[in-house]
């Protein structure tokens, strides 16, 4: 028996790549997104009674990853190379590409629904939309194994003063005042993506630690440069990317 | 872009029908399931890492449905006939056929793994396994719109004397020895099963309430006779299969 799944709509989040997509729902309660409905699917009725809930779960696909070839373990980023089953990872590359995220529900439309706390990268194609209902789907003293191990890489977080100057001073033109009310915590939340270390395991190599390479996390409508050496990290610089501002 | 689902495994579970699945995880904590791994996605190695999680997400197929048929509205069993968005409910019947239900794990073999809670059917293709992450998933004061407003549809549900001897004299001969120590914890089981009121729409219908209508659930190796009366119901038979015995 094999099921063919087809995108329900599609998201819009301020993620416009994977690198650096939050893997912790707690870094990115501030981010709101957009899920848009195909027509065939009769948002406006087939949405009806949602308004109760104040959290949802998305089903999603790893639209991004090619998961013809299996690999029975895989290595979770941040648990410093060691390999775990892939059963026992939220890994993207699994046998059948589905991934799930609980988020909360802002706001219904007529074709659409706003979440916050999204890990999504923009435009993922949307497989479902469940009730989250707690009697069932919460067990908030279940244990969890190996992540309990986990630690932050990133000691601390730092930002060029220039840098620091030129966010303010450009924060009316990021198209981020819906999540924050002013550059402080837009850098605040920068900062935690990057404390997590979204460097992939190759770029991580001990013997480079000396070199610092740039690295990019494109965001809104801008692109940020970090480097990251031994386990401090510093925002260097961000550029607005040019062409039309989302709406 | 079209998603193409293949099964990793397939379940085994003393539920050998749809009807009277429990629609809620906290009425079959009792229960347990095996889950059998194909041996093409190596669960040697897959589920390595998994024995430190206390409970798991099993993303699952509703095999048993057409979902070809999309309806934006439908009657949850729970909500007396009043319609919802499909997607307000967990109903099976929508546009991609996937469940989700967390159960807690028992035990990991070479090829499979036990768990306790599952409200599967037997035979229900597996998609997925993922680690429950109660820092991710868990959220005890969420909403949960009207569900909060679904009430227990059934009084009472009593046992004719006849039926309760005869099963404390075949306890031993009923497969469900692995969950129940007694036929009181069994029949104790059953009961809340009922109490959630398994009966199809139109079977509710209140003209009929003087009919006393026959009910049979089908689980483990034996089949059990219920009716409902008004808000009573009374369990008045059970019936073993025939055939070589589940092992």
């Amino acid at each position: 028996m094999e099921l063919l799944c087809k995108p329900i709509g599609k998201i819009k989040s301020p993620f416009k790549n994977k690198f650096a997509v939050p893997r912790q729902a707690g870094l990115i309660k501030e981010i709101h997104s957009k899920i848009t409905f195909n027509k065939s699917y009769q948002p406006s009725l087939s949405l009806q009674g949602l308004e109760g809930f104040s959290h949802v779960w998305i089903l999603w696909g790893f639209h991004l990853n090619n998961s013809d070839n299996f690999k029975a373990k895989v290595s979770p980023p941040r648990f410093e190379g060691k390999k775990q089953g892939v059963f026992a990872t939220r890994s993207p590359h699994r046998p059948n590409p589905i991934a799930m995220s609980v988020v909360e529900l802002v706001d219904i439309g007529p074709d659409h629904i706003w979440v916050k706390g999204a890990d999504l990268v923009d435009k993922t194609p949307i497989l479902d939309i469940k009730p989250y209902i707690p009697e069932y789907d919460s067990i908030p003293d279940a244990r969890s194994g190996w992540l309990e191990l986990v630690r932050e890489s990133i000691d601390e977080v730092n930002i060029s003063m220039n840098c620091k100057t030129k966010f303010d001073d450009y924060f009316e033109r990021i198209d981020a005042q819906k999540d924050f009310i002013n550059s402080d915590q837009l850098i605040g939340f920068l900062s935690n993506l990057i404390k997590e270390d979204p460097r992939p395991m190759q770029s991580r190599d001990s013997s480079k630690e000396n070199v610092k390479e740039d690295f990019v996390l494109d965001i809104y409508n801008f692109e940020l440069f970090f480097h990251i050496k031994d386990r401090m990290a510093e925002i260097r610089d961000f550029k607005l990317k040019r062409g039309p501002r989302a709406s």
